[in-house]
């Protein structure tokens, strides 16, 4: 704790920290993103659906901005964010708030508030255009389509759904025993893989996802028409009590056991704050996934799988496919 | 002069007179871009074209955010940017500088510059998926097709480009002796309207366009196959020298009597300095347009017609086309 809070009042930083660090990130932006096809579509996806959102931005940066962030900036972010009223500390393991409380005190406490300003918070225009994006690149050996709809969080937007959607990307994708797996994969035999994800914890609003990786020689074209074809019977014969309950049984499970990781329970729990939401929101969840009934997922399904919000993404070989 | 002058430092704004002109501005807003699909579309293929360049943001504003705008916004703009070291005074008509030049100083030339700090120019990062946006409107009765790609400016990116991309667009698409009209509305019958337009004035990037709307029962699919075909066609054959002669030619010609009026003239010059040119970059153009040679074409079509940089737009009824 001494260390954190000293590095939140006392940092030194010179030019050449700046210049090396930056190499740093740079190298990982290259081998991260630049040299990975697949990350590189990601990028460009996410820069296409939202709009007017910060989040449009890649967290790492554009390569051409990184190249060009030196002192100044790095000192500017630093004095403007990193201060304890912009933190959330999260503390796991076999201690008592009693004891750790006053130890906070004296070390984060000490550090005056730096009285952070509310960051601006862009609201996204209305979304009417479908969006498709084709990526082609020569490295690409394994062809992959995906899809994200603009979708609410559960700390903004039609976050009512947020729950929903949750259960939803499990029964579209979660598993083998999800729909698209069983129909795209084990059925048809289209796919080698097929899912669905749905991330709920974000400030502003996030994004629900479907995914297909073609079996050999599928067409990514062939692909997608199975995959119209199970959204379009999701939402016209919608899904059945049985389904929900197995599905949210096991999403319950399966958060219980990742509870024993002191990491992921506290982790859990700075994400959710830092999000905006509260303790309380992430202690209630099993009981409100647990709530979740089939007229939830097919309201929040009917909410968020919309055409005209949707980006979808094909990545390909520089040959035609 | 004077009143001009005055409105640069002079201003008094109540809360009142933003109010109602904000809903004059709102008002146009939903005449010319929310009540119309095809302006509406514009505004989603703009947003996606440039990711990073401030051009993605409508000039009139979004509509959730110009609802939010007030008073202190309005003086915001009005302080940073209304004042005479950030302004450009275009004359025309029937005086000398000798005449006017100490009318001008005795206005704006007292008025103290205000030291307008430079704005952020945004860069681009590198476009590397071909995007295509696909808007469906219950209140479209004419489908259209269209396409814009990333382009430099005569000011930006690789603007030795920007004379020959201008030739190129009138190669393309300029009027109905273009390669697009003769093929597509003339020869093939699949279209009732065929062009192209390439805009070389702007401070930071630009963008070259082609567009279709199609003849009574013609699909959308079959039109864009038949345009992709006078596209690669053209990068594949070249372009002729007797091509290039007659077009540059005529353009030459169009803007001599585009001169003769005093409004345009002065707009051409006004333009030009705004987005970083100077008065010999005009005052040349018509001698760099006789010069441009068809390797010049060739090499700008091959720099700029490219997918992945590429964004393309379908105007569509709701129902399916």
């Amino acid at each position: 704790m001494r260390l954190e809070a000293d590095r939140m009042v006392n940092l030194t930083l010179a030019d050449k920290d700046v210049t090396t660090e930056r190499q740093v990130v740079m190298e990982e932006r290259r081998m991260r993103t630049d040299n990975d096809p697949g990350a590189l579509l990601s990028e460009q996806m996410t820069a296409a659906q939202f709009l007017q959102l910060h989040y449009r931005i890649p967290a790492i940066g554009w390569a051409h901005e990184l190249a060009k962030i030196g002192r100044d900036d790095a000192l500017a972010f630093y004095h403007r964010y990193y201060a304890p009223d912009n933190a959330i500390l999260v503390i796991a393991g076999d201690v008592t708030a009693t004891e750790v409380r006053p130890l906070t005190e004296r070390t984060y406490g000490v550090i005056p508030a730096r009285g952070v300003a509310p960051r601006e918070r862009l609201a996204e225009p209305r979304q009417l255009a479908a969006r498709r994006l084709i990526l082609r690149d020569a490295r690409v050996r394994q062809p992959t389509w995906q899809r994200t709809y603009l979708a609410p969080s559960r700390h903004a937007g039609a976050k009512e759904h947020a729950d929903a959607l949750e259960v939803l990307a499990e029964i579209l994708g979660g598993g083998t025993t999800s729909r698209l797996y069983r129909s795209l994969v084990v059925e048809k035999k289209l796919a080698a893989a097929a899912g669905a994800w749905y991330d709920p914890v974000q400030l502003a609003l996030s994004r629900f996802g479907v995914y297909a990786t073609p079996a050999e020689g599928v067409d990514l074209a062939t692909l997608e028409t199975a995959m119209d074809g199970e959204i379009a019977r999701l939402l016209a014969d919608g899904v059945g009590a049985a389904e929900v309950k197995r599905v949210t049984k096991r999403m319950i499970a399966e958060a219980t056991y990742a509870r024993d990781s002191l990491y992921l329970a506290a982790r859990a729990f700075g994400e959710a704050l830092t999000a905006g939401l509260t303790v309380a929101d992430v202690e209630s969840w099993p009981e409100r996934i647990a709530a979740v009934t089939p007229a939830d997922v097919m309201a929040a399904a009917r909410a968020v799988l919309r055409p005209a919000t949707s980006v979808t993404g094909l990545l390909l070989g520089d040959g035609k496919s």
